[in-house]
């Protein structure tokens, strides 16, 4: 079973979708893996972790612990009864499940049983393709329980798993949307590298455009420039739901834990703040390409120029001195003194020459008064 | 009676309009079909569908079943009397049925009846003029009926027809008002097909940027701006018609089926971000078509450099031996040692021819250094 | 008396007014016209349309008719004291009727005296100067009457007027506020051929550029983008009027005709789509009249490489041939046989020749696989 | 006493502001003038206008006639006594006396002691530097008393004052605020012509690219761009102050005359589109400039083109007739007939001399047909 | 203890960030600095400043003092105890102590115990580096005292710190808040003299731009703007910051002081503007960089063609001249009349010579009237 990749950045899944199928039809997207189902069952007195083989056993388990809060954790969206008893056992809309499975949907929060359903999207920077891969991870979170829902096998969250097994801070006492908000403020975290990555990813353009290297191209600007203008895209919304989230009423979201939320809404804002920044700078480097090709032309402008000045005027005196005009008639002998008589002195051949490189010396005078020899990039 | 075609990009029908004509004037628009009657009853114990011959026997059948549900469907807007029959049996207001006709209208939605106009436009893809065509969608609804009235005979709501004989869901048991949704689910799902198409043909057009082939210009890329900007001027008002249709009161739109359409207007939230990226990467489009065609300006003015760069010095070297400085006085036979003497050495011109050839190589291997053989884009 | 023009685009009447002069100052503008009165009386039972000689008798005749409601009619500013007269005997605040005949003044909505005050400004294109002419048309209205004001003697509200004397449709029956939203209706009316006209001038002006044709420059297009600014900055306020209308009290626009306004609202709000898509498509003109600029550049510089590229080496080797080096020494009669042997080959100078024209053809096989014998645009 | 000039447009005053000294520090700035005392003192009844020696007698006359209005206007801010005796007697706050002396302020309104305190900018355009020059007015205002405070000797209020000495109008009825109106009135009567002004430039410059007069430089043209950033800067907040005087209490600003106020609102609205225009059209000229560039390089390379194209060629063939291919072998005497034997052709030199000329004109023809004789711009 | 330089523009601390931390985590910076405690007490009675050994000192002297009010200023991160102490003893919640830390915060404010917490960032200009450096400084503050954290030794409060070691003004009588708001008045008043610089910057940029120096290129002005658009980014959330502030209750933040807050939010609305308008500058820099590529370009090309124009010609009439047309036939010695007979006549060579010269000043003078010898820049 093959590890799925993050998915590539113009990703088409959105536009993939059929078309006239009935609202919050279900079904198994292509290429989807054989979910797996994780189970973090907590309270302040025990903590339990556990991979079931089946969503049954899963789902008694989480039965059997009425009293402890949960994290249900459903990676592969490859079977369609799963998704369907997901649908019943958990009060899940079926709009809300085609959203969950159709894998291209902005971040967003919505009203879900008493809790909350949020979409959330992980980024991942590829170095290899300098693009930003980014996959959708769905959460349901109640009273009770939070259940993620993800295509892919591997994710950004073992960090924060890695807290709640290590029991650090408050996390196994507070409810459960205290875990959304853990869930959010990893993810959140993982979008600074990424424009960090973005950043050096400048540098090293412009790097590359003033050293002119020809391997660098307006295209890899401009693709820089697409996957900002994604980021954007992604963390637009991300910075609406927050917003969303922090106008909800206190049995949903309790007033002590907002203060949270608001740091995370801050993170959103900088996030925003940065990719703008990102975006103007990668703008300026499609100037920056374009005066360097600008340059560049002048610079091999002045190279013709500086060999045509100098040598078309110097082959037109040697042309001149190439005419055969006749010293003497022919036919009669008559010899015709104005014609040519350059030719017929003794030192004239000498002092054409000095002349002649005289004339190249002034010429690379004026040219280097006129500042042609120092590169002008 | 030939099958109109989808409405090509720049519709001036808007700007067709007669002036000073009593407002809510009703006409039959020029080229206007046949109208066509179509007439789908159901409930949940029956379900009929039927074209009629005429508007009377649709009217007679619709008011024989006074409990079912209806969708009235009328193609084709060739006769005025159907017009005004509909204006006074469906209580339309003139001017809104003057909109209908109108067939240039943004998508927006009105208080109707105890129900609700609404206009939209339904899009296509037009592969080989690289175009969207759109053709609009009128609609009234009402707690027992919806009205669908549309210029042309071929729409994108057969899935939909479809669902509905297959008696699929809850569509039947649902007010005609779930019907609006599906319609315009429907409609909104055709979007991104055209969305997608128009992704693929930007990738085409930057290929061919890159390929320089001449095939390509300007004036595609600008062609598809405004496609997009068009796109844009549509999918906007569906995203404000939404905005209306949600702050509906509760007799027009319950609040259970508010989730519906919540989730239309998520669906015109994403159209307009992938608009508005695709606006975004057509632009760079622009920039990359203008950087190539500056960098095959480099590379033709490399080719004259180099060029002239090479021969314009040597033809000069060669010129000067060309001259006809003469070794003695023809008069006289008086000999002059300076004039020329290299003319007169036995080796002198195979050295020259060497000298020549190096100056070539020292050449190219400046050109070479300087990078102008890399091909810079 | 001359027929005053529509005016012309960059009109400075606004930046011509007086400074420091008592606000409500009334004053005779230059050029204006000798005013001409004229009135219209009518009531579902009467109807009466008269010019009359001089404001006392409109006035006269006015109050004859006090249950009549009435369209009076001026034309032409040219009478300071008919200006005094219509402040005192319709109760116009000297401020309205400063902007009144002021004649720049953006599109607005006033109260006044029960009524309501509004500017509207009438809308002409001018096919020679490629030009949008306005002209400011004032409108009072109230329970009893409609006044308009004008500069000028001709209008667009003929079809108006016609309306009215035809009797057509509900028009005489409806309060003067009906007059007021037909107003505004055929105004509206004349912006969307208007429109049109830009939108065929862009073809021209697209299709010219394309051609390359040297009449059209930059100029125009810039003059029309200036001209788009201009109907923006005219369009904009009719909206913002009209939902300021829209917001009124049931007493100045009674609910039942709130439909109209809107639908006016709506006019306008397409107008204003429609001159951003004309002003997206203008400033896409100034992007492809730079490209083929480019192009043109390019076109240029590739003859001008072809043929130096291919006739620069050659003369070069003209040239060599050309050289004078000595087959003997013209002293000692010694041969050098290293000097120029090939001159002394029977066969030289047609193979010489021969290689010339290979030479030429190995060019253009390479400027022909290089493309640059296909035209770039 | 030299008389200060209109501030030029880039002043620093603001950012020459001394760092960490207690806020609303009074100081007298560098360059201040010896400060001189108006007052103008009216009732319906009265009428009095009087330069003082002092401050003191000015204060002494002004509580003499407590029944008056008076307009206060002191110029210069010379003396920091008067400054501290100002913020005593007339209970101004320091904070405010600061952002008197400070001498850039926003245009903005603030509460004042029952009345309000007012900073507005007056403009003149300076017709050698090209530039808009400004200069604030301080204005406190009363239910008794208008202040007004300026740095320089000489404003434009000259109108206004001519106004309440001739007691035209209502003026010397109305309370103090209808001054402040009328101050407002007159300065913002004075932009209006400065926007002529840019706009006479503007069209100045645009006459400079064409006829592309070298004198005309970009240069202008960003100067006049940041100019107009300048006057927007400007505009922008003497809107946002009308707004707000709007919506401030009875007290403050009667009912009745708010009219005027609004008036004044509309003309800050019609300035700023004003402006916005002119910045768009000077962004054109920008455009426009750019494009002469490209089409004068365009007009130099025809000329390269044309010249090298027909004359490179032509060179080669007198090159090739240049060769010294031997006709016969100097040695043996035998004869060459294949070595050039145009050469010794009675009537090659004629032919070849025709043969050329035709080249040139079908070279002409042709640089003729692709256009290249007209001017392209 | 090396002095810890003001960070560098592009600082990437916040995208440093390690990933998946508790929140409100607390820990050392890299190379952060070991704390120093400073103490300023006061009343209207007593003043005493004090810097302590250690922080228990502080607290100690602090507590012993309940009825003064204390500024409380530790400079420096580097001892992780006395953050936890911080968070203890001053009841600081630890996200804001995080971000406090974090050294790359957004200005904002936030509540804090009956107070407020915020953060606001101290600026720069880097002469040598040409760009901003910018500190953060936290500030917590309460009914009794105010803490200032930061991570750096060196500020821009000594001004602040002089006044109230003067006992100036009313800065010891009034609350906390009041230093904060002297806090906040310090730090914005050091904005402006950054933004002169730039101001002073951009004008020297201009200067080597119109003086096309090489030594200034593209890369200045968008570093510049990158600057500028940092700027921006700090500027704006300012201004946010104290649009909350001043929409805080009377128990944080009295009525009577509100005034001061106001003088602070009108200086950042300044700010905002003053950056846009240098923005804009910065803009045009481009298109004046862009231009003189352009025209130096043209320079390039005018010497090329005038170079060209002139002496390709000539080199071709003098090619013709030596061309080898016989005169006579070797063989039958038969003369040939047609055959290049100019180069028998005795003046042809001067008569040649002269039209030549006389060539030149005709293309001399047509370059002329063209306007090329004038520098277009």
């Amino acid at each position: 079973m093959a590890k799925k990749k993050y998915r590539r950045s113009r990703s088409n899944s959105i536009l993939d979708r059929k078309i006239g199928i009935k609202p919050g039809h279900l079904y198994v997207p292509t290429e989807a893996f054989v979910p797996r189902f994780f189970l973090m069952s907590f309270s302040e007195a025990m903590f339990e972790e556990q991979e079931f083989e089946t969503y049954a056993q899963l789902l008694k388990r989480f039965k059997e612990l009425p009293d402890a809060r949960h994290w249900i954790d459903i990676r592969g969206y490859g079977d369609l009864q799963i998704q369907e008893q997901l649908v019943k056992d958990f009060k899940i809309h079926p709009l809300q499940m085609e959203d969950v499975i159709n894998d291209y949907q902005r971040p967003k929060v919505d009203e879900y049983e008493d809790g909350l359903f949020m979409i959330t999207r992980m980024l991942r920077w590829s170095e290899e393709q300098h693009s930003v891969e980014d996959v959708q991870l769905s959460v349901f979170s109640n009273a009770n329980y939070v259940v993620t829902l993800q295509s892919d096998y591997a994710d950004c969250l073992d960090p924060l798993r890695e807290r709640i097994r290590a029991g650090r801070g408050v996390i196994r006492q507070r409810p459960p949307i205290y875990i959304v908000y853990a869930i959010l403020d990893v993810v959140l975290d993982y979008y600074f590298p990424v424009i960090a990555e973005i950043g050096k990813y400048v540098d090293e353009l412009e790097h590359s455009i003033l050293k002119s290297s020809s391997k660098i191209t307006l295209q890899h600007i401009l693709d820089l420039k697409n996957e900002l203008v994604k980021l954007r895209r992604i963390a637009w919304p991300e910075r609406d739901k927050l917003v969303e989230l922090l106008r909800m009423e206190e049995d949903v979201l309790p007033e002590n834990l907002k203060v949270y939320f608001r740091d995370a809404y801050d993170h959103t804002i900088q996030l925003i703040d940065l990719i703008d920044s990102h975006k103007e700078m990668a703008s300026s480097l499609v100037d920056l390409y374009m005066s360097t090709v600008s340059n560049r032309m002048n610079e091999i402008m002045k190279v013709l120029t500086i060999i045509s000045s100098i040598f078309i005027p110097l082959s037109f005196i040697a042309g001149i001195y190439g005419m055969n005009f006749a010293r003497e008639n022919p036919e009669t002998g008559e010899v015709y003194p104005y014609s040519m008589p350059e030719l017929y002195q003794p030192y004239a051949y000498p002092i054409l020459i000095s002349l002649m490189l005289l004339l190249i010396l002034l010429q690379l005078y004026f040219f280097y008064r006129k500042g042609w020899f120092t590169k002008s990039f």
